[in-house]
Parts: structure tokens; sequence; C-alpha cells
């Protein structure tokens, strides 16, 4: 068993490696999600696209070890999706369905769960076994890896960081229907939206007024050259963020946090500021817990789902 | 192998189990926790203990699988306590040092998780492989499972319940040095602080007044009989614990919440209250999580300590 392929399945587009065991991506390539009549078109593409790969590259079936696939909704332990919200499907036995289409061992995970297995393996967590990946997007995602191997949990949806509330006062609603969720202040989203409410509080000077697209790198930017109100806007959200991923430790205990995602670009001046709230509200035994930013960027879902079949 | 033994080591003494590996309890006793010159007798008196049993039996020791330990203190995944708040133990190599005094295989764990996973073996979470145990003692201990083995994390911290943050206003210490942790509220001293704040908030008529000893069981008496005042206290109690635990439940994904410790002895009368206030805070995918009062007792401790050893 030489080589495997990690699948990672996104609303509109969906990301295909081929690795070998040890780790190399020996190639990579992206196909169309084409979502209509309920998704159905979806996991054949993707069998289509492997054998298509496999006849390219002369590989002979038993030197693959089989296929490991990310899916953005919640995925149980033996690959069974029960609903997702922008794939269109709705109960889907993963494992089976992709399996009988290929002729592969097929293993389904949870998006966000292999993107932190992806990290782990070949990206900022490398050499760990606990860690929590936290995926700062359109939305706050999240998944833990527990010895090394990706939580699952009984529905298949561990480690939703994104929904840990942070704010019991909070009278708005996050899109999952709770209150003060993470999600609410940490997300791309998030973030703009403490910017715009700081900046209508009172006319205080700022480099961020009048600035067509607000986001997180212009927020730390603006600090960065010396702006007072860009500075309260990174402390507010450094609080909500550290103070979540602290409740999120003393559950998980990890020896590192890997934060990933659109508004980790702002890059490494995040960290000190997430750790000083992390540590006010962090168990003592987590207070060592290193936080990095992510590396994998865009591959770390593929590569997850690589690992996720080679430790099948 | 047919036997093993679990053991559960406590401030003031130690419980030890003789099972058989299909999880029949055929012994249990218990000997003095002697915590003088650094705690150094603990495991040669255990060792002894064991030594003795096993003479008494005449069991020879290839039908003996091993020995479990649960340690009121973080423990890593190879047996190594690194402090203990109340044995006198600094570093300790558990694992090690029991298996040089005994020649049996050893295992140890934190206690709360062993607890956790007693009842996971053969108490309120039989049958399920995803679960958190909360025991609502004099402070607040936690355990999970997770696919049938406790969660350990980096430092054997994992599951820290107590700590979690569920009030980002408290001004009052915990005793870990945080503030707002949930073990400030649903712990047995945190329920009797509640219950006396709220009667020193005026002198609205209580059945509670003038009660001794003021306890989850008292509180929850009361409120039996139609007091209004334990009531609120219950409605308090319960917004904390169940606020708490669905943020432990995002992350962890259990299939069912166990509650134990002294506070449970208040009984089924609980749950309803707990789940109330978990499905505000619970995301959709938890919605359906059990809650059970735990069954074992005292002896979910040694039967999880067993379960250890027998699963290692």
């Amino acid at each position: 068993m030489k080589y495997c392929f990690g699948v990672d399945v996104g609303g509109t587009s969906i990301k295909i490696g081929l690795f070998t065991v040890e780790g190399n991506i020996l190639d990579k390539w992206e196909i169309k999600t084409r979502r209509e009549n309920k998704g159905e078109a979806i996991l054949p593409d993707i069998a289509d696209s492997l054998k298509a790969k496999i006849k390219e590259r002369e590989f002979s079936t038993n030197e693959i070890k089989g296929i490991g696939i990310g899916i953005p909704a919640p995925v149980t332990g033996d690959g069974i999706v029960k609903n997702t919200a922008n794939l269109g499907w709705g109960y889907k036995e993963v494992n089976r369905e992709l399996r009988e289409l290929t002729g592969l061992d097929v293993q389904a995970g949870n998006d966000a769960n292999l993107a932190a297995l992806g990290e782990m393996w070949l990206g900022a967590g490398q050499g760990q076994t606990n860690m929590i990946m936290v995926t700062l997007g359109t939305g706050v995602g999240g998944g833990a890896i527990v010895d090394g191997r990706p939580m699952v949990g009984a529905n298949g949806a561990s480690a939703e960081i994104g929904h840990v509330c942070v704010n019991y006062h909070e009278k708005k609603k996050c899109g999952c229907g709770k209150t003060g969720c993470l999600e609410q202040y940490a997300s791309a989203t998030g973030i703009a939206r403490l910017a715009r409410m700081r900046l209508a509080w009172d006319d205080t000077p700022s480099l961020l007024r009048g600035q067509e697209k607000i986001d997180a790198k212009a927020v730390f930017d603006a600090m960065k050259a010396g702006d007072d109100v860009a500075k309260e806007i990174v402390e507010q959200f450094s609080a909500y963020l550290g103070h979540g991923l602290a409740n999120v430790a003393i559950i998980v205990d990890p020896a590192v946090i890997v934060i990933g995602g659109g508004v980790s670009k702002a890059g490494d001046i995040m960290i000190p500021f997430i750790r000083k709230y992390f540590l006010e509200k962090a168990f003592f035994a987590n207070k060592e817990t290193e936080f990095v930013i992510a590396k994998l960027d865009n591959d770390a879902g593929i590569c997850g789902a690589a690992k996720m079949i080679i430790d099948k």
C-alpha cells in the first residue's frame, strides 16, 4: 500500500490530493461540486476523477490504501451523514457508497476535524497527539485531536468550537439559533461586526473609518500603525476568542492550539493577544498550551483526509 | 487472564476491588491512606494489600491481568503524576513503581476519568461509548469517555468540567484561582452558598430558614414541598450546571451525561431542571443527549480502574 487519496468536499469545489502513505503530496487538483438534484452527482464525480487519476498514473488497485474524505457536516464514526447545510444531501452512507463506486476502502469524517488532523500530520501541529484547531473563517469551525486521532463524538459533531457560549448576556442570535456563540465575535463576519460597532459608538478618529472592507487583517494592520480604536477591537475579539479557547482546553487538555482560516492571515501578531485572555480563564494545568498559526492553508483538509484513511 | 484489581486512591482511604475480567466484583475492601512523609507508604501499602489477597485466594500471577489505579490528580497516559493536592506526592511514576512492587502490569489514570469509565462499564452509561460524567461533590469533577476510552489529554488534565467558566462577570475566586467556574455554583458548597445568598436577599418565608444543614437534597425537598425560595435556588443552580454541560457537550458530543457525587443524591428530580437549561445553550446536534444519575456510587472508581487495565 503505497498511495492514498485525500478528498475535501466543499460547497463550491472538491479538492483532491494523491499522497504517498509517508505524507508526500504527489498531485492535487479540484473538481466542481454539483449540488443540483440533492447533490446526487457528488460521489460519482469524485469516483470518476479518482479512477481517471489511477488510470493516468497506471496504479494497480492493490497499491492504494484507500480514500479519506472530509464532508462539511457531522459525520459518524462509520461514515454516515445525516444532513448537510450546503451539499444538498440528506441521509448518506458515504463510506459504503464511495466504496461501491470505486472498489477502494473509504473513511469519511467531518471536514474541520480532518483539517485538524492534517495540521497534526504535516502542518503546525507536527509531533503532537493532543491538539485543538480553530478555523476562523466565514464561521468558526473546530476540530480536536485526542491521542493522535480526531475526536468524532456520538453524533459526529464534536469540537463545534464556534458554538461555545462566551457571552451569557448576548440577546442577538447566532446562525445556529443560540446566543453568545464564539462564532458571533471571532469569525470574519464577527470581527467586522465588532469593528463596525466600535466605529459607530463615537467619532474617535481611526484609520479604519472610510475603509471599504474591514477585515481582521485591516484591524490588526491599523493597530500596528498605532490606531487606538483598532487596538480596542483587537482586545475585544481576543477576549472572546481567548476565553472560549480556555474553556475548550479545560475539556480537551491540548498541547497546542492551531489557529486557521481567513482571519488567521493577520498572522503571528494575533497570538500574544489571544494568549493573554486565554490565560485569564485557563485552568492551571493548561497554562503552557502553545498557540500556532496553521501552516497548510487550504490543503489541511486533503492532508487530514489522507491521514484518516492511512490510520484506519 | 481471569482477574484484575481496581484501586481508587483517596485522601483518607484507598478502595480496592477484585474483579473478573467480565466485570464481576468478587471482593472489595479499604485500607487507610498514609499521607505522612510525602505519602511514601501509599504504593507499598497497596502492593502489600494486593499480595495478601492473591495469597488468600491462592491465585497464580499469570491468572491476573494487572492493576488499574485511580489517582486524585492529573495523570499522563504513561501513568506519571506531576503533583497532587492531597496525597503528599510530588512527581511519581505510578505505573513503574507499582509494577516493581507487585510484578504485575499497572495502568494509572485520573480518578474522575476512571469513575466515568466505571459508569460506562457497569453503571449508568452501559452500552455507551461517548459520554461525560460530572461529579458534584465538595468540588465538581469530570471525566469524558471518547470512543470507549477515557480522554486523557496532554497533561492528564482533560474534562476538568468544574472549571469551565459559566459566569464571566463573577468577581469572587474559585479555589483554582479563576473566577466564574462551574464548581463555584454546582458543588455541594456551591449550592449551599446559592441557598444562603438567596435567603440573605430578603425575608420571604422558606422551609429552608433555620435548617442547620442546607444541602442539595434539602433544597430539592423544600421545592417538592412547594417552597418558592427553594425553587429559585434550584433554577439558579440548574442554569449554571445546564449551561456548563451544554458547552462541554459542544466539544465532546456525548450520547449521555452521567451526574454523580453527593449532590446527585437529590435524585432524578434534578434532571428536568438541568436539561431545561442545557437545551438553552446546547448545539442542535446535542439536543438528544440523555441525562442519567450515576449508579455505582463509591464503586465507580474501582470499576473504572479495573476496566482501564483490562483494556490496556
